[in-house]
């Protein structure tokens, strides 16, 4: 027999929308991209051409902007199981996604902000027929320690050039992804953030790997709602630059950051049961 | 008890090696950029802070520029093969896995090229105990239909305002991975490439969908060493701009190319066993 | 007496307009970003916010779409000039400015395309009281030779390090603008990007600034029309590999691509009235 | 007679220099890109191919690098001065420019930062025969105002669709740069840039250009060594989304944030001499 469909899924990614709660005193702002992703019986779309019942991914931005403008968004994870459930209840849906990106702002004055640092938040709601699961995530937290990190007793072989070192900069942008239990409150997201920083930070490094598990076991330990955790800690190599040779008193002050290549490590920590 | 680490891997990333095979009438260029991933027994580098047997990434960098001299790179896959290879016989290591693109450079002379179109060349090589798997696959590859392409007959609801067309615009940016039964040949992936464009245009387009199930049905059916091919394929919207309202005879011609929010479509042909 | 406001210009950038003209054979295709810059009596508006007379940007968009409908767009000169035209002809301008970049689309029938090589075209028509004047220009051309390029004889201080060589990779990603004396055809643009690619490669390379005038000079003799052509070549560094440490014979071929720190040579070359 | 040789320099690009300067109780951090662009007596380099007295850029890395280690780097001006006039001192050099963008850190702990908020910092040093000039500078300041914004009053012709405005969400990424009379000190772009920051909210805004108009007169008046200024302010559009169409009580706090097209805003506010 011919080949036949497997796995499939479809949405709209990238939907910027911006809002704008006029408060009396001063305004709130929410600054999201949503992507939703569809999963269900799209079989006749993909072989026969017919689209009938099939949700067009105009539509899905259409209702992405219409649910905010009803939605108070004071909870992001509220906000992004209403909008995963209106279109699980879809006749061919299956499974809905909808990821949601926060941009960070920080308060300038009451009607007035700039781009805030601590990275990017996450909320991912997923809504099928066992109701809805929810993920907390982050992206594009840049964070670099001076102090405190090595890397020594590893493999040599006859392609290992790497020196040893107990004091080198350790420098990553963070992106992590867990699982929540339950419904997480509008506040757990900054916690499990503020944990992850202090995680980096808190013990000697030897290996990023070690941070890493050190992070996750962390961030599960400080919220019993979370189930597991997944981090990618790219290792931004920051190599010490030879300024001896140019008759320099060499005091170790001084690094080239490169952006390529660069050391990928990703692990899951997870509950114990 | 507490929590407990899972999966894992590390590697290194965006490796840029390029080779000049200089023959006595013209050179050869291989412009590779190389992802090399490991996962095995690294637990006491997570959990204990112990890097005995842990082969560090920047010695992974060292491997696959001295692999890189001694193979003669006429195969892409018997190279990824190699890399991958030598890293599955570390002590620690389970699986091994070898992510080459090949950026695309067009012939201007024996010596000289010019960056190409076509698509930036993927394949992947994974070793471990049960030998060595093949994966190919294609990124950055921008296609554009003008007429055969249609979207009508999808849901309508209260939040649907995409009118139907039997006319529009189809664009896309095709990145694609396929699954090898055996070890490709060097010139498989251009034939699987070709079979992929002319998949895209062979028929009448009621949906990205359905031109996406052509096409991956067309590969399988056109290398039956393929197993399965998963393919996504970004709807990058060309708007029909209103000029009517300028007073302007409006024959359609004209389009607003958006960059988002765009449609996501994606799914996997497999063979039907 | 306080601040005074200077020198001002403002504009619409990024407007994707795409224009199919529907042959009865076959479509044509094409592919622009559009930017329109105005400058002119634009003082009350930053001074004493009165907006009288201003032209909205996003009006220029709007005239931007309107006349790609109306014009053939047969000689993309001719559509930059008719569109600078229209601005220079609002009470308040005295300078309009509209720069065209050309996606390159290569055809794969008589109705579909894949993105071509052979870099993006530019085209800049400027119009004022003294009519309009066209310049031309290509970005995001990357070139490459393996053979005829060295560097040596340079100043060595305390500083240097980098070693003589009279064999290197030399690769670089061109970006020129030219002044057109008059109006140029539609293929003038091609001639010059060949004229441009072959200076590349036709000679030996003692250094990019050797080549840069080279490559600047040719296109000013090939085209007669040309005034002035400024080009910009970062040197895309590709560093030998030292893989004879891993006791393998180094024949030199494997190389190091670099992304950051790059050179950067820029010149002028004009004519010698 | 030929083609000749006009305006030219040269220079490195994208040094990527990272000092840690370890004091007892905690760390300083200087994270910096620099540029150097060198312009002189090149011509030969050009023409003949004659590389006696060129400086490479491989040296000038070098140079940065080393003068990173020997200096304080507790004033970004003064590194600036000095590292531009080793370069002017070189005997093939008339003037030398070196350019510093800093990116911005935010303590964690003694010896840990994460990315901060605030824009990048710019510092560029020009030195030849007339001594050293200072211009500082910043790029990348994301800021966003959600009241006291409109624009009306503006020219209406047969191509204008914008509806008038009283309320509009104003969001722009701020770029300057300005000139210093004297020699900076450390603390001055701080105080500019929260001048800009203050002077973009202070006010009623009834067009981007009377904003930008306000910021820099904002900017030369709190800091007297400043003579020029000179503002780039993108219009980073957020549109009205219209929910009504879906039966949705309209309160207008709903926006679709676009990339593109965007307007561009630029004029240079300067001392009325």
């Amino acid at each position: 027999m011919g080949p036949r469909l497997g796995a499939n899924a479809y949405g709209k990614a990238e939907i910027r929308v911006v809002k704008v709660t006029r408060g009396a005193e001063r305004h709130l702002l929410r600054d999201l991209t949503a992507d939703v992703t569809l999963r269900g019986h799209f079989e006749a779309v993909h072989v026969d051409g017919d689209n009938s019942g099939l949700p067009a991914t105009d539509t899905m931005r259409n209702v992405v902007y219409a649910l905010a403008a009803e939605h108070p968004l004071e909870s992001l994870p509220d906000f992004a199981a209403v909008v995963a459930g209106h279109f699980a209840g879809l006749e061919l849906v299956e499974l809905a996604t909808v990821r949601l990106r926060e941009q960070p702002w920080e308060r300038l004055d009451a009607h007035a902000w700039q781009r805030g640092a601590g990275g990017t938040r996450v909320h991912v709601a997923e809504a099928g027929t066992g109701g809805v699961r929810h993920a907390g995530g982050i992206e594009e937290l840049l964070v670099l320690r001076s102090s405190g990190s090595g890397f020594s007793g590893f493999d040599r072989d006859r392609y290992t050039t790497l020196p040893e070192t107990e004091d080198r900069i350790l420098a990553t942008i963070v992106t992590a992804d867990w699982d929540h239990a339950g419904v997480p409150g509008e506040d757990a997201w900054a916690a499990t953030r503020d944990t992850l920083l202090r995680a980096f930070t808190d013990h000697f490094s030897p290996s990023v790997q070690f941070t890493l598990h050190r992070m996750g076991t962390a961030a599960l330990e400080a919220d019993p709602d979370l189930e597991r955790i997944h981090l990618t800690l790219p290792n931004r190599h920051h190599l010490p630059y030879d300024v001896a040779r140019f008759g320099i008193d060499d005091r170790g002050e001084v690094f080239h950051a490169t952006s390529e290549p660069f050391g990928v490590i990703e692990a899951t920590v997870e509950r114990n049961r």
